[in-house]
């Protein structure tokens, strides 16, 4: 999937914002950074005076198979220059300094990103360097800042890290799994039919056996198996393995084969 | 904010999960792991067989404050004795295997863990080393798996960041910052009516200065105005420092400093 040696195919998902990363200073961040990139659908690298100069060798080696994120990303001199062509500029800024400007968490930028975007608007991030995070003037070139709700106690976070959540974001804007599903690969959930089939199966086999000998508890204990089996939803499949045991286990007992069917008997 | 040198003073914020590396390789990557957990509040580590031992050095390098979660965390020879004292498993799985089990979105899941652990029950949250994932005897341990919902074509995801999207959206599950603010500082929005007193001065300065003698253009060109500066909330302050411009400017016409003002003149 990575595809370590000529790096994955991968190309720019359109209108997905620019990331601008300004004076990064760790090569091994900036190939991190790609990798998020990647894994969040978005394509377009711009750098502002990277500290140790740029290709650097390094940033290829943790970028995971993103390389031509990293091939096609482009070098500027300032901020300005690198959202010279942008319609809307997005400052990442975990402690907003004392300025007038509009906040958004990550997931409401998203939102806003993903309908610049379907105007037809470019769009550029910018993220600052490692250590200090984005000067005055840099914030100074962008519309909105954009926050991370996350524990106030400790947000230092890494530029990699940064990067993967708006990307995380950015992806999940457009993106409609379902919260919650059971996977059943080659299977179904099975009907409320079929688990009422079991449920006869096992009373019966239950009855036959001695379990459900003692009539008054027996309209209890019958409810409570069924609360059991309607818990989560059950497979066509595994009823049929149910069914299986049900069977197995009660013919085993009526030849006399297990010990405990020995001492129950049918009642 | 980091506290790089005794590390920051992260303490466990109940109930939160319990975050369990199974065979994790890189000791950097445990460091930047306890690092995301930190940011999204999370505290509980646990080990399953660490490659390469335990403690290692240069796990400590990449946490970057977060060494109280590394200090805090156990080691434990297999899955089932990492979970034995929890009551809820969840596997994280980029790509779920043919297995039947309930699969979620790691957004879904946080909601299902703030209410499991609101319930007063323990959860644990698997995730597999570096580059083989889980296998099916570990997923096997849990009850449900978390798929991060990522670019299909790119979704090799590292370690760190699997935990931090997780970290994260357990923080955000509690979070309720509002996804878009004005951040003012120490003044505040201005009402309809200072902009109305704002926009009397400024026409009054224009009809003043010739530049509305046009009187069929004058009406659109006044709600133009009006609606370029209603377009964004404005503050209190800004209304003043755009009062002060427009009567230092009309002050500086009258004066005769303006050139233009020389042959603009008044209506």
């Amino acid at each position: 999937m990575t595809g370590r040696d000529e790096g994955a195919d991968l190309r720019p998902i359109d209108p997905s914002p620019v990331i601008i990363l300004v004076r990064p200073q760790l090569a091994e961040n900036i190939g991190a950074v790609a990798r998020a990139m990647g894994n969040g659908g978005l394509f377009h690298l711009r750098m502002v005076a990277p500290r140790d100069g740029w290709p650097q060798e390094r940033a290829w080696r943790t970028a995971s198979g993103a390389q031509r994120i990293l091939e096609a990303a482009t070098i500027h001199g300032t901020v300005a220059e690198a959202v010279g062509d942008l319609h809307r500029v997005f400052a990442t800024c975990p402690r907003p300094r004392y300025i007038v400007k509009p906040v958004l968490t990550a997931r409401g930028a998203a939102t806003e990103l993903r309908e610049i975007g379907n105007r037809g608007l470019r769009v550029g991030l910018l993220f600052g360097p490692e250590r200090a995070g984005l000067d005055s003037n840099d914030i100074a070139e962008a519309d909105s800042l954009i926050r991370f709700p996350l524990n106030p106690d400790f947000c230092s976070l890494n530029l990699a890290q940064a990067v993967m959540l708006m990307a995380y974001e950015w992806w999940l804007a457009a993106d409609e799994t379902p919260s919650r599903v059971l996977q059943t690969h080659k299977t179904g959930i099975a009907t409320k039919g079929s688990l009422d089939n079991f449920m006869r199966h096992l009373i019966a086999e239950c009855d036959a056996s001695g379990f459900l000998r003692n009539p008054e508890k027996r309209p209890g204990m019958v409810r409570n198996l069924r609360h059991l089996f309607q818990r989560g939803e059950i497979t066509a499949q595994e009823l049929q393995t149910l069914h299986g045991i049900i069977t197995e286990l009660a013919h085993q007992r009526r030849q006399g084969k297990n010990p405990k069917g020995e001492t129950h008997g049918t009642a």
